[in-house]
């Protein structure tokens, strides 16, 4: 249980919590969308991959989000969960007991999320503070795992890019799309460490038989860094705050130690990471919609609504910047990445992204895993 | 599990959270000395009444703290129960891993909880937000429960307290100390229905062979509710109100529809509960020093430190009062409470109070409980 003791030393960066203008709560429709398209396929996986063995044997079925943040989107996907669960359980002669794990960074705002929790639920439900890069459950404890829109962050910005001595060095900018090969090497390598520690922590969490779903948004299959969308967009805040720093308004050398940690990692690399950890079998595969599109774009036309993919941003990246660079400059900093949108709207179309769900399944055992 | 569902109708008067002057972080010293004493009882808890059937067949040995507010007293109650555990688990081939639930209501401050949690603690994790007047767990989830200082707190005030046409009307008072019989009556009344739930949703939550200990403050067997010094103490604080009614400071109104929901049982009065319920059994019961002497008796001789004392009540119904009158009566209030419990010293001479330890253990079952 080294893991776990070391856990909270991660960086954590809570999604804006309270219901104000730019909380993560107002602002979370996006990932909604996906969770919606997603329900048919954790409906599917349910019916189509969990076994009877599993769903039969237990009395008490446990099922964990991980990278809740505060609502109400881990509701509506817990909810999918058990309403699949229940309609499968008619095979078994007993509807067992559920119990929810809702689980983010101990930072993120669980007053809100506990204070917010559904009314009439249906199962007995439970916080789990902690990073999802060291364990967080007992060996063998969960059945259903969740994480959605969670994994693409890493468990920080690799050491080298804030290092001047380094080729790494990633000077003036906060993520790689305009960045040299050196630079992503390193976000790569965090990536595999960090998918490795995590695929490795649920290995022990989840039962043999067990289910866990991943989705996340990233980048087609062979896609060159400097056309991943989802870096672009964050490159863009980036040339703001240089533009901030050429005003004065913040130090130069604040941007350059400010790196991004989030990945947006292909399918392929993580069918990789699953095949090298080997404790699961990949189930489903599929591309959901792009929120990303979805979310820009207003009225089905190329016309983006930048307000709301702005705050959208906001909500989702407030807490790193305001650690970085205090809360002062957050509404300057918004306000020329909502006009730097506007004039690079053709990002959206020339950007590639892609919106992943996969479901793993647990494999049987055929040797222990040392806990 | 309808409990489950409406138990959130509970009233809930967190303790108060932060690390302000008046936060119970800052004011539970006194419940820390009761847990400090409880330490060797609940060692031999574990050392004498724990069967080793329940130590070693479990892979994961599952610890809640009921009403455990925002530490660090839940913390160091924790680590005196894996001790002992730890010591007692020489005795089977395997130590198992522990996972432990820290529950209260959803409007304790979890926040604080989680940010403050033990960094280097041995156990996973989880916080569980409710009323334990309801169900929290799923059956038979549970191996030990520990419950300090939290079943005197009734779900609510008996409504007839509340009611002008009832012989149990409790107008210009806030306690029964000073109340006739038939407020008394309603206290107990509410009493017995509050233990009977909880012991009930507890009998469905723990293994058969699991323990639950239980420190609470009432008082000794026979007490006339007159000489009850819990409820003496809150009758000076209701006088002070009083005093501020006949200022217009609040409202007559406002004192006569508040009635503090706290119950000082006697022993006596559990181990009835316990036998009625009858799923449990009492391996222990031993009185515990007594906190509020302890608290208020400055250099072991009678001077009490009364701005210590006003500090620790103020922590623990702080919200209860600002919920009931406003924010703005607070400092008004516990100055006037100060000079009352000056002048009243006394009473913590002729009033009577016991610390009650209680450890039971889940009965083996004979036929199988409804869930």
């Amino acid at each position: 249980m080294a893991a776990e003791q070391s856990m909270e030393l991660h960086e954590a960066y809570p999604m804006t919590g309270g219901d104000g203008l730019y909380s993560y709560v107002n602002n979370s429709s996006g990932q909604k969308a996906v969770i919606d398209s997603a329900k048919e396929l954790v409906k599917r996986a349910i019916v189509e991959k969990l076994d009877k063995e599993i769903l039969c044997s237990f009395k008490t079925f446990r099922i964990a989000d991980l990278g809740c943040s505060v609502g109400p989107n881990t509701y509506f996907a817990v909810q999918n969960i058990l309403e699949a669960l229940e309609s499968k359980y008619q095979q078994c002669h007993q509807i067992p007991e559920f119990q929810v794990f809702y689980s983010d960074h101990s930072a993120n705002d669980f007053n809100l999320l506990f204070t917010s929790l559904p009314q009439n639920r249906n199962y007995y439900a439970a916080g789990v503070p902690g990073s999802f890069y060291g364990r967080l459950f007992p060996e063998a404890s969960l059945h259903f795992v969740h994480c959605s829109y969670a994994i693409q962050w890493l468990s920080g910005a690799p050491k080298e890019l804030m290092d001047k001595s380094s080729p790494a060095w990633n000077k003036s900018r906060i993520h790689y799309a305009n960045s040299g090969d050196e630079v992503v090497r390193a976000y790569k390598a965090q990536y595999h460490k960090d998918i490795e520690q995590f695929l490795q922590a649920r290995a022990q969490e989840i039962v043999c038989g067990g289910l866990m779903v991943l989705i996340f948004p990233g980048v087609p299959n062979g896609t060159h860094h400097s056309q991943s969308l989802p870096s672009m967009i964050l490159e863009l805040l980036g040339s703001c705050l240089m533009d901030m720093a050429r005003k004065g308004i913040v130090s130069e050398e604040k941007v350059d130690t400010l790196n991004i940690p989030i990945y947006g990692m292909s399918p392929q690399e993580l069918k990789e990471a699953v095949e090298g950890n080997g404790r699961f079998s990949i189930e489903i595969m599929e591309d959901l919609p792009l929120m990303i599109h979805d979310h820009a774009v207003s009225g089905g036309q190329s016309k983006i609504d930048t307000q709301a993919f702005v705050c959208h941003m906001r909500a989702g990246l407030e807490g790193l910047f305001k650690n970085h660079f205090g809360e002062r400059i957050l509404d300057v900093l918004f306000e020329s990445y909502r006009n730097k949108i506007e004039e690079n709207s053709s990002i959206f179309m020339s950007g590639k992204a892609v919106n992943s769900f996969v479901l793993l399944k647990r494999k049987l055992s055929t040797s222990k895993l040392a806990s």
